[in-house]
């Protein structure tokens, strides 16, 4: 990861794998064009050029070895350092076969490049200055995003949103970390070059911005992640009925275009552009069945784990104040968990009867029948409304990674002893060291300053041929 | 699949499915460009033209829907007629995040693109004369191919070797068509124009050509789906630890190069280039069980279904005498597979005594260890010795394909009529009915001749985004 194997040439498979129509096989670095060519050929096979194309053209060629025909291909060239990493870069497109990929890998690896590590293009890319770290994140948030506004946070990441917030932090510190250091030099004299007042006030505002960041951390974290939803209740409350329509419903609207399936996560679905993670619970019931209490007990602890907990009952089975004492015990155990009553079973008879004997409950009752997908709807949009999409949108940043949240808490933290520190009136030198601590965390969330660690923890995470 | 869709702009996914670092979408027809254009901009989101770029040339963008932002994307315009389809064509390579994928093939659907069908990319090229159907056929098959051999037939099909050979074959029937079809405007007149003998000669080449190259096809068969192999040997003798022995070493060797991982089928291997598949197959015994027997015939039915058959047995479990009557036995059930009689388990005792007991064996005895995988590497080389990939060569044209081998052996009957015509002396309208319906098959094979039913019946069994 040193800067010196920077210029070697790297070669990997950048599509999934898997047979599809064609492949993307890239090379990076000084010898990647050279590398092509020296197996790249006419249709009849005489060699062709493709040291002397521009740069961001296409070519058509015969990719041979020793005469062997591995591929008919076309080779589309990037030259540096107006390229993805920086660098010289080929990208081979291929038919899909397995086989062929194969062989064209090992052929680059046999004519001297080395197999790329997961993620290296993208480290490149950051080495080369071409994105900053947090953006070079944002890649792989991108690539794994699976809704609408997780997707919308990893682009605005990667257009360099959350980047440009934390270099202007950065700069206002950096302003009186020079006038601190300036005042060590002139010890001596006992001059004052930073004002203690305005230091104290640019701290502050800092630290409320960087606060304001750590706040939006949870909201990022469950974008990211999936909003964690438990559905609790009685045994036969409907519980897997209503998990199963809430799947089903969306895997429809997934597939409805053609080449589109993914593989999903079972118990994870995306309404309204949100992901929703369902938590499995085990019925809650008072049970002298130890095996029985230690599924009651986990699905108290899901409701603890999740931000929104559903509390299904069977609206023939439970009365008005059965129901009050469920929701209460219920409710002893959530913590900052939102709660939605809902009401189930409402085909068997008539809603009326049901709404009536509820009416008087003192919290909003949802009725649905999972059975007959009645009121299922409304049931999602009100998952959507708590969740409240608005609160992102293309301009907010939001902070998804906990690396970049936890050097905000340590950058914090320095802060907060510097403000201490101001209104002790402690010694410059000892402030000094508390900026640029907090600014050496600062500077680690966007590479300003890096250690081949921290870049390896990060780019190992990638996938091979990004 | 009618030439008025042809001009329609077509669209699909055209990377393997699933998680990648890039995805490559495609776009066809004659609004590709245009539709691309629409959804097209800088950095700083103004619009950004690609109707005016030249043709084989790559432009970095933004892909955006009503200011939300999809990706920032690399598109590549290739135009009209000199493209794989023979029209403009756009492939946008993108993140390979799928729902980035889904995001953009749900936009240009709705910009008035039609999700491509399954091979339409390449049925568009055979429409626009850019390939025949043979070479379309053999893209497929490219496709699939999982072996060196396969690749290399599949590869010389898709470079038309296959169908200049049936090229060939139709003029020269073309022109004795002509001549016979002459003779029968002048009917009245009773001429030859024909000459009788030169077209038996005709007749008689063509057919040894067509029968060369349906002989080919039983190899084809086996390059394309792998040769049969079945294992069979009493209980014990060791087959399960073979089958893993042979397959464990070559998954090895597939895995050596990072990324190239592919799903293996369990029972296939790959040796030297060539694939071949195990037929599993219970241990051979008289039994009087009922559900035994069941599983001893099988083995038999395998013994029938199988190129090669590896008689197994355990060389200290087995006399010479037994080991006659066992071969015998095996022998009764084959019919035109090879056998290869294998000695386990000597790795218990030297090897010295046992070749001692077989030596009188009246056929060669390969003696292995699946155990501790001594003499495998001669093993396998002797399945290669077998199968014989020396008779598939660059040069040699080999039939794969079940249509094409039905359409020859088509061909071939008619011109067997043809023939018995001539001896018969009957009337050259006849002559000309039969070469007509030759030519016809010929014709079919490369797509000269062709009908919606055929297309779809071949276009439907590739992969989307072909």
């Amino acid at each position: 990861m040193t800067n010196a194997l920077n210029n070697d040439t790297i070669v990997a498979i950048s599509t999934p794998r898997g047979l599809g129509a064609i492949a993307v096989i890239r090379l990076s670095g000084e010898n990647a064009i050279n590398i092509v060519e020296r197996n790249f050929f006419t249709k009849k096979l005489r060699p062709k050029k493709l040291s002397d194309k521009s740069a961001n053209t296409i070519h058509f060629g015969i990719i041979a070895h020793n005469g062997v025909i591995i591929d008919e291909v076309l080779a589309s060239i990037f030259k540096a350092p107006h390229s993805f990493t920086g660098q010289d870069i080929v990208e081979i497109s291929c038919h899909g076969s397995v086989f062929i990929q194969q062989q064209l890998l090992q052929l680059f690896i046999l004519n001297g490049c080395r197999p790329a590590d997961a993620g290296e293009f993208t480290l490149r890319a950051f080495l080369n200055q071409k994105l900053d770290l947090t953006q070079a994140e944002a890649i792989a948030d991108l690539v794994a995003s699976n809704s609408a506004v997780s997707h919308q946070v990893a682009m605005q990441q990667m257009r360099g949103g959350f980047s440009s917030k934390i270099k202007i932090l950065r700069e206002h510190l950096v302003n009186f970390a020079a006038l601190i250091e300036l005042e060590l030099d002139f010890s001596e004299e006992d001059v004052e070059f930073a004002n203690r007042n305005d230091l104290k006030k640019l701290i502050q505002s800092i630290q409320s911005i960087i606060e304001n960041l750590l706040n939006s951390f949870e909201l990022g974290n469950v974008i990211k992640n999936g909003i964690p939803v438990a559905i609790v209740g009685k045994p036969n409350a409907g519980k897997s009925t209503l998990l199963n329509v809430l799947l089903e419903d969306e895997r429809a609207i997934v597939s409805e275009i053609p080449g589109t399936t993914r593989d999903t996560i079972e118990d994870e679905i995306i309404i309204d552009g949100v992901l929703f993670r369902f938590i499995d619970t085990a019925g809650i019931r008072t049970t002298s069945d130890v095996i029985e209490q230690i599924g009651v007990n986990k699905a108290f602890d899901a409701i603890k784990k999740s931000a929104i907990v559903i509390y299904l009952f069977d609206a023939h089975e439970l009365s008005l104040g059965d129901l009050n004492l469920e929701v209460d015990l219920i409710k002893t155990h959530i913590q900052s968990s939102q709660l939605l009553v809902v009401a189930n079973k409402i085909d068997v008879e008539g809603e009326v009867e049901v709404k009536k004997e509820f009416a008087e409950f003192n919290e909003p009752v949802i009725y649905i029948s999972a059975k007959t997908h009645k009121h299922i709807e409304e049931l999602k949009n009100k998952l959507v409304t708590l969740f409240d999409a608005r609160t992102v949108n293309a301009t907010e940043t939001v902070v998804t990674n906990v690396r970049h949240a936890n050097s905000l808490r340590h950058a914090n933290n320095a802060l907060q002893k510097v403000e201490e520190g101001i209104e002790k009136g402690i010694a410059g030198d000892l402030l000094a060291l508390e900026i640029r601590y907090a600014l050496d965390e600062l500077g680690n969330i966007t590479g300003q300053i890096s250690n081949e660690n921290l870049l390896e923890t990060i780019f190992s995470k990638f996938c091979i041929g990004k």
